[in-house]
Parts: C-alpha cells; sequence; structure tokens
C-alpha cells in the first residue's frame, strides 16, 4: 500500500549510455523471482559509492569500499536479493570475493572491477553456486533499456519497483540521469540507503564524482527513515559513463555543474522519497521540517526524535491530531538547553502549538483535516538560530508488525 | 496481556508508618474511574525526587523540582491521570500551582509542602476545577493500607496494578519498604520512570535519601523501555518518614545501609519491570545484558539499540529467530570503532553468533525454542573490556499499534 507511489513506467527511463543491465533468476531465496541484477559499464565509467556506517557492515560492503579503494576502473556490478550476507565473518567475504571472481572471469576483467551487493536476509550463508550458475544467463540478458527490470530485480519487501530518470543540458551536451531504488524497511540510512544506483553519461571528474555522491547520499538517502534500523547493506552508488559529449566536469562550484549537481540531487530524492512512500506498511507520508536550530545537526536530531517515534507514527496511521506526542519527542531530542517556551508546531498550515503550549486559535478539527490527509508536513522552529532540515518518514501500521513478524515465513 | 506479571494483593502491601493514601473519582476525562490520589506525609518525612529529562517537561514536573528545592518538608502528593499538564505553557503551570495552593489550605500547611503529579493525554488543559473539588473526597478516603487503591488510582493504559514490598532488619529495627509504579507506553524513561513512588518508614539522611533515589532510578526506573518515547511526566519519589526506629543512615556505606539500599534496589526494579512486562501490547519480557564493553555507557548504548530496533522487537512478537536483526542493531549502535570479528551473541544459553559469523554449532530450531518463551534473555559480548549493563524491554505487537492508534478515542 504505497503512499502516492506509482510504477515507473518503462518507457519514461531513458537510457545511460555505457549502461547495460540484465537480470535472471537464481532462485537465492524463492524459485520463480528474478533476483540477481548485472550491470555492465562501458570503460571509461566513473564510480562513487557511498555506504553504511552500520559497524556491522555486510561481506559485499567491505568489498565494494575494498574494489573502490583499489582505483581499478569499476566494469560491473552484480547484485543478488534474498540473502544480505551480513553477519556470515570470514566466510561471508569468501563467497562476496568469490561472486566477484566469476563473474571477471566471465567479462575478461579483474575482479577488483567488480563491485557486489547483498540485500535479504541477515547470518545466513549466500548459495554462492547458486549465483553463479545464474550469471550466464543475466549476462545474456543484458541491455541498455532494462532499467525497470533491474528496478523490479532488487525488490525485495518493497511493493513496486522504483525509479526515476531525468535529462538536463549542460554546456550544450544532452545529459541522462536514471536511477533506482529498493528498501521498505530496516530504513534509516547513515551515509546511504538500502541500494540506490544512479547512473548518469555525464562526463564529470572522478573527484567530484566522489565529493557528489556523499553530498546526494546526504540530501537524499540520509534524510529518510522508516523504522530508525540501519541496514547492514546500505549501499549507493554513483556511475558516470563520462559519454554525454559535454565538457568535463572539474569545478563542482561552475554555473553548469551546479545544474546538473542539482538534476542529480532531485533524481537521488525521489528514489528515496519513493522508498518511504512504500514503507513497510505506510499508509502516510510524512515530511518533517524542524528549522530554528542554532546548528543543521540539532535539526536533524529533533526530526528524527519525531520521525522516530512509535507514539507519533501510530497517531498518524491513526489520523489522530495527538499531537502532544511530538512536542514530547521534541523535548526527549537531546537538546540540553532547549527553552520549551520558544517551540512552534504547525501542521501544514494549522498552528498547533505556539510558546510551549496549545495555540489559543488551534481546534482539533483543523488538526483532524490535515491528519487524514495521506501526506502530511510537521513543522517545528526551535527559536534558537536559523539553521533548519528536513527528514522524510512514514507511519507505524499494523501491517508494518504484520510484515516484519512474518519476513521470513 | 500482561508477562508473568499479575495484580498485587493488598495483604502482601505492608503498610509504611508516616504514610497515608487517599483515593476518589474527579471525572478529570472519563467518568467513574478513580483518577485522583493523594499521599499524606507525617511531619518528618524527607522526600526524593528524580524527574525526567525531557526538555519539554511537564507542568507537575517543574513544580515539583521547585517545591523540593525550597527546603521546605513535603507534606502531600496529589497525582492525577487523564491529563498529563504538559505542552500546556504558562497556564499549565498556573494550574497546577492551584491544585497545590487548594490541598495546602484543606491541609493547614504551605502549598510548597505539596508535590503535584499528573500523567495522561499532552497539551490538552487541566480540568482543576474537577481536581480540587474531588480533594475533599479523597482526602476522607485517606489511610495507610490503601496502597493497592493507589496503585489502581494512577493506571492509565495499564492492565494491572503495579505494587511492590518488603521489610529488612537495619540495625536491629524492622523497616518496611512499598511502592508502587505505573505506565505502559511512552516509556523509556530518563532519570525516572512514569510514575513511580516508593516509601519506607526507614530513617534515612535527606542527603543520604537523594542521592540514593538517583541511584535507585539509575538501577531500575532508567533501565527500561518499552517504545523509547521519553515522557514528560516522568517522576521517581522516594519517601522516608523515619518512623521505623533504625539508626539514622548517614553513611551510605554501611554495611546496613547497603544492605537497605539493596532492597530498596529490589522493590525499584519489581516496579520497572511490571511496567515493562504490562508494556502497550507486550507478549514477551526481554533482558538484554551487554558485556565486553569498554564503558558501561556504550553497554547501554548498544542494549538501548537492540531494544529499541522495530525489526528486533517485531521478530519477538513473531517467536521468530531472525537474529541478525540483533546484530544489525549492534553495529548501528554508535561504536565507531567496534570490531564486528569480535561479536559474541547468546539468545539465554544458545550460542548464536561468534566471531561476528553464525555459530557453527547454532541451529534455527534451537534459536526457536528460546524465542517461543514468554521470558527471553539476549546476551551480547562486544569484545571490548570489561563493563556491562542491562536493559529491560518488551516486543512490538498488533496490540501496541492499536492501543496507540486508539488511545484518545
Amino acid at each position: 500500500m504505497a503512499v502516492q507511489l506509482i510504477s515507473p513506467r518503462s518507457e519514461d527511463l531513458h537510457v545511460v549510455a555505457g549502461v547495460r543491465i540484465g537480470v535472471a533468476e537464481a532462485g537465492i531465496r524463492k524459485a520463480g523471482r528474478k533476483d540477481l541484477s548485472v550491470f555492465l559499464l562501458d570503460e571509461g565509467t566513473n564510480v562513487a559509492g557511498v555506504f553504511t556506517q552500520n559497524r556491522f557492515c555486510a561481506a559485499p560492503v567491505q568489498v565494494c569500499r575494498e574494489h573502490l579503494a583499489g582505483g581499478r576502473n569499476i566494469r560491473a556490478l552484480v547484485i543478488n536479493t534474498g540473502n544480505a550476507n551480513a553477519g556470515t565473518g570470514a566466510d561471508g567475504l569468501a563467497r562476496a570475493r568469490s561472486v566477484c571472481a566469476t563473474l571477471a572471469r566471465q567479462l575478461g576483467v579483474e575482479p577488483t572491477q567488480i563491485l557486489p551487493f547483498s540485500t535479504g536476509v541477515i547470518m545466513e550463508p549466500l548459495p554462492v553456486e547458486r549465483i553463479e550458475a545464474a550469471l550466464p544467463a543475466a549476462l545474456a540478458d543484458v541491455d541498455p533499456s532494462h532499467w525497470l527490470r533491474a528496478a523490479e530485480g532488487i525488490m525485495t519487501t518493497d511493493t513496486l519497483p522504483k525509479a526515476y530518470s531525468r535529462q538536463i543540458v549542460v554546456d550544450g551536451a544532452m545529459v541522462t540521469i536514471t536511477g533506482i531504488s529498493k528498501g521498505a524497511g530496516m530504513i534509516r540510512p547513515n551515509m546511504a540507503t538500502m541500494l540506490g544506483f544512479l547512473a548518469t553519461d555525464a562526463c564529470i571528474a572522478p573527484t567530484v564524482l566522489q565529493a557528489w555522491a556523499a553530498e546526494l547520499a546526504e540530501g537524499s538517502f540520509n534524510r529518510i527513515t522508516i523504522d530508525g534500523d540501519t541496514s547492514t547493506n546500505d549501499s549507493f552508488v554513483l556511475m558516470a559513463s563520462n559519454q554525454a559529449g559535454n565538457v568535463e566536469v572539474t569545478d563542482a562550484d561552475a554555473p553548469s555543474a551546479k545544474a546538473l549537481k542539482q538534476v542529480l540531487l532531485d533524481v537521488a530524492r525521489q528514489l528515496a522519497q519513493a522508498i518511504v512512500r512504500d514503507g513497510e506498511g505506510a499508509t502516510k507520508f510524512i515530511t518533517i521540517h524542524v528549522g530554528g536550530g542554532r546548528t543543521t545537526a540539532e535539526c536533524r536530531q529533533v526530526a528524527y526524535a519525531i520521525a522516530h517515534s512509535p507514539l507519533v507514527k501510530t497517531a498518524f496511521f491513526a489520523s489522530d491530531p495527538n499531537l502532544g506526542r511530538i512536542l514530547a519527542a521534541v523535548g526527549y531530542a537531546g537538546i540540553l538547553d532547549l527553552d520549551q517556551t520558544r517551540i512552534e508546531l504547525f501542521l501544514d498550515d494549522v498552528h498547533v502549538a505556539t510558546s510551549g503550549g496549545r495555540h489559543p486559535a488551534y481546534r482539533e478539527e483543523a488538526g483532524q483535516r490535515v491528519m487524514r490527509q495521506s501526506e502530511i508536513t510537521v513543522r517545528v522552529e526551535l527559536g534558537r538560530g536559523q539553521a533548519l532540515d528536513t527528514v522524510w518518514t512514514c507511519d507505524l501500521s499494523h501491517d508494518y508488525v504484520s510484515i516484519n513478524a512474518d519476513y521470513r515465513s
């Protein structure tokens, strides 16, 4: 039951020159599912990655970090669902490396030129034979137009595939950006989301690309939360195939570079917000703006306290304007010298609380009207400074409990 | 559906000399509920309090702090349910003070000798007239034996009253300790729980009493969590009526003092754990031990990350040994230099993970057996040091969502 999210149409997803995608059924967890995807990247593609800050990071995340640090051009991505290859120790690392080696052999490249990604159940051995056996089928399937197939191929508890595409003219050259993402639970990305892949044919210098990967993640995947659980496998990859014919972006502050980055950010945000809209059991899409803080970090801290409060989330689910719960979350967010008499609270255009108490003109019917909507904006003003930040989240419903109580069955 | 918790019997709750309790129906939120309780304390009683660290603390909490700091002997407590008097600004403070003034007049004491407590819905005006009108009925009801009535009188979403009582001989004198608590949601106490009242007739010097109040809260109410929501109204009060005839406790390190403190801690823990057992929708009582940390604080941090993870909590609800979710929570708990290859995980006596991966001898049937129990102990060893800490929590069920989606209806 995704919130205001529709399945993308394949014809709306622009091909990115230099990027081909193939999908296959490896039978990793269940039969009959396209659970294996491969991205092939033309020579000359630059790749930057941002990965989970979870200290229990998965084997493929460790291998990705190694391979990106190794300095060889990345030529392929291999992604499986059904098994996260996390909490699997040294054996898990060996299995992730084995998949890279097998694919590298078939492509005639080095294993360090492959990035592996896994998502699914934690602490179970990766069925590496089944993955390796299905690689030829995935390679036989490759085509530049297969973005939607890949968006479907990386789904786990997602109810809809997530993909988005835009074009922009940069220095007279038409640049294409297309991306996919997945994730619906264990979502509180810290440096990246479950899985997000964004490719452009723009020509972007590697140093700019890496800096942008981090900035894009910060402004999109790192501003969403469903259940506060930072995954072991969060990965966000930005690929630039350098085939659009634009002048290489080397100065991130140039006007054309900024315009390009804004469109990249738009695509990343659409993909990140799609994850929230498809959050496990989600019935509401909530935007939380916190302003008037001394620092962006403290605004974010307050926004996440609200976004993670089970009481706030269940009130949204119930369309119940029990908005004191939001004030309580502001109060325990960890700002030690917060002055409650300066707090203002708005729900969309309704001024709910002023100077730390109920606004005299606030009427429950007005709060009720907003709470019934499927998209709601909460705005908190802290009255301490000029900083602000935004986080996107969803409500907590019966279906969240059902989905996660039954995940493995 | 409380977990291994039964209603206390009045005859098991020892009278505390110097403490009398009365209960009445004020009709604060719903008619026909005993929603107003008064504790009367004999002259000579020392009182210490520990209150919420939520920066959005309720008006009664602010008044309690003032009155305890004022240095006058506290002679009465007045507690209402149905309305938290939080998020109510200056008007809320005036209403809390009005209740104190009215009760003080009836008792012939000063308003600063009264401590007010409120619990219930946030951001609605306290119906002070109804409370004041019911005070005479509460005073007419006072009796030293009314502990169970008070435990019932302070309930909100609790399904059972919570009370516990013990006796101990201190320096040849029989000392009695009786306490009550309430709370089932918005429970992640920070300095104290929703409401906990603990009285003893022991003779304890005020400085020791205040130190002990903080220590008892730390070792009991500050180690529980249901939903991670720190309330605006958390209050824990320790009262010593000084009537037991023991030599005044002035040296907290004396053996008899330590023995007394241990029994006080036992009572506080029973009351705190009762809140978890009666947690909203709880079907499992979970003890989380984290050992091998460098500091107690980091062990607590990891324990709370596990205790707050909706994914871990729903797995417990489902009796599903999806234990990788626990490893994921350990990984995102915030220990930046955590070495995942040193992590050990046990579920009761079952060794689940070793060196950061699945234990070779672990079988899912063994995990399944433990997960089906109503009481479960999770033990995580971090392999970094000697510190340890413990947190108690419950699972996350459909009923939690139902209760909090319907709380005000």
